[in-house]
C-alpha cells in the first residue's frame, strides 16, 4: 500500500528501539507489529528478513529494510526535510564517517561485552567481562567529551544507536557489581539527558523490566 | 599536511583491498604504508586506530578513518564529483539501504563462513562450514540476478565490498572440496568481470598466493 509503514518490533530489543526512536524523532506515524521472537517468529518476519530473521524490520511501501543502523540511516534519508537530520551533513564526510564508526562500535563492542557479562561463568570470567564492558563505556565517554550529545548540540546517529543500550546499565551493574555513574559520570549524565526527550522516553523499556526480562532469559537458556 | 592521504595497508587483507579499489576507482593518488600485521603493528597504526588496531586505516589530512566499509563510503563522499559514485544516489534511499545491507552481509556472513571453513576440525564440521559458505554465496548470486554488477551496469558499493573475498575462492575450494563455478556460475562470472577492471586487478592478490598465505597462517596458529 502506497506510503504504508510497518515496524516489526520486539519491545525489549535495543536494536528495534533504535528504529522507534528515529521514527519518533522524525514525527513519522507507523504501524507497530510486536513479534513474539522468543516463542515463534511470524511468517511475515521470516519473509521480510529471510537472511537474518531478526527484528527490527521496517517495511515501507511493501519493501523491507533490515538491520537497525541501516534502518536509522534510511529513515534519516527518506524523511530528510521535515526535522533536523540525525547524520552530520553531506558536506562533512569526516564527521559522517566518525558517526558510523561509533555506531558500529556499539554493535561490535558494547553489545558483545554486555552479552559476555550475561553469559560468563565463574568469577574470573565475570571480572574480565566487567572490565571489558567498562573500558568500552569509557571509550564512548571519551568520544562524547564535553558535548551534550554525540551529535553535538542535538541528538544524532550515535545517540540513537547507543541510548537503547543504556537501559541495560542497571542489569549490567547488578550482574557485574559496579556503578556506571561512578565509572563514567559524564556518560551516565548523557543517558539521563537523552531520556528526557520524548522520542527516547517512550521508546525504551524500564531498566527494572529489562533486568527481569534478562533474568528470565538466563533461566530459559540455563546460563 | 594539507591533502595528504595515507593508507595503512596489508596486501593480503580483503578489507584493505576494498579501500585500494575505491581509491583506484576514484583515480585518487595516495601513499601506501604496508603494515607487517603478523609480526609487529606500527605505532602509527595503533595511534590511528586505537580501538580496533586493524588495517585498513585511511589517514586524510592527519585524520584517521577506520573500518573498511566506512572508509569506502567516506571515499565515495569526499571524491563525489570526479568519477561515477559507488553508492546509489541520495534520491534512492531504498537502494542505498540495500547496498549497505549486502555489504554488511559480506562482513557478517561471508567472512565468518570463510573463517569457519579455515578453522574447522574434522569432517562433520568441514561439511557444515562448506554448506554454510556455499549457501551465503547463493544468496549473493540471487541478489546479483541478471545484472552485470551488484551496482547495476557499473561497479558499486557491494561489488567493492565483495570482490576482494573472491580471491579466497580458490583457497575455500581446496579447503572445502567444492567448485564455486559449479555451485554459483553467475557469481563466478561476475568475479571474473570485476577482475577485468584495472582498479580491481591491481588491488587484489593472486589466488594461489592467497592460498599459500592462508596455509602459512594455519601452520602458524596450529589450526
Amino acid at each position: 500500500m502506497e506510503g504504508e509503514l510497518i515496524l516489526l518490533d520486539f519491545r525489549f530489543s535495543p536494536f528495534a528501539a533504535r528504529a522507534r526512536i528515529a521514527l519518533a524523532e522524525k514525527g513519522v506515524q507507523y504501524k507497530l507489529l510486536e513479534e513474539d521472537i522468543l516463542v515463534q517468529k511470524s511468517q511475515f518476519l521470516i519473509d521480510s528478513n529471510p537472511v537474518h530473521k531478526k527484528v527490527p524490520v521496517l517495511v515501507h511501501d511493501g519493501k523491507p529494510i533490515c538491520e537497525s543502523l541501516i534502518i536509522v540511516e534510511y529513515i534519516d534519508e527518506v524523511w530528510a526535510g521535515s526535522r533536523p537530520p540525525l547524520m552530520p551533513p553531506r558536506e562533512d564526510p569526516l564527521r559522517r564517517a566518525n558517526a558510523r564508526f561509533w555506531a558500529d562500535f556499539v554493535d561490535k563492542k558494547v553489545y558483545e561485552a554486555g552479552m559476555n557479562l550475561w553469559r560468563c561463568k565463574g568469577e574470573a570470567e565475570r571480572e574480565k567481562a566487567k572490565e571489558d564492558y567498562i573500558s568500552n563505556l569509557k571509550l564512548l565517554e571519551g568520544e562524547l567529551g564535553d558535548a551534550p550529545f554525540f551529535g553535538g548540540d542535538a541528538l544524532g546517529f550515535v545517540d540513537v544507536a547507543l541510548v537503547p543500550f543504556t537501559n541495560l546499565f542497571y542489569t549490567m551493574q547488578r550482574l557485574g557489581g559496579f556503578s556506571v555513574e561512578s565509572e563514567c559520570p559524564a556518560l551516565a549524565a548523557w543517558a539521563e539527558r537523552c531520556k528526557r526527550r520524548e522520542s527516547v522516553a517512550k521508546s525504551v523499556a524500564e531498566p527494572v523490566e529489562v533486568y527481569e526480562f534478562v533474568m528470565a532469559l538466563k533461566k530459559k537458556y540455563g546460563v
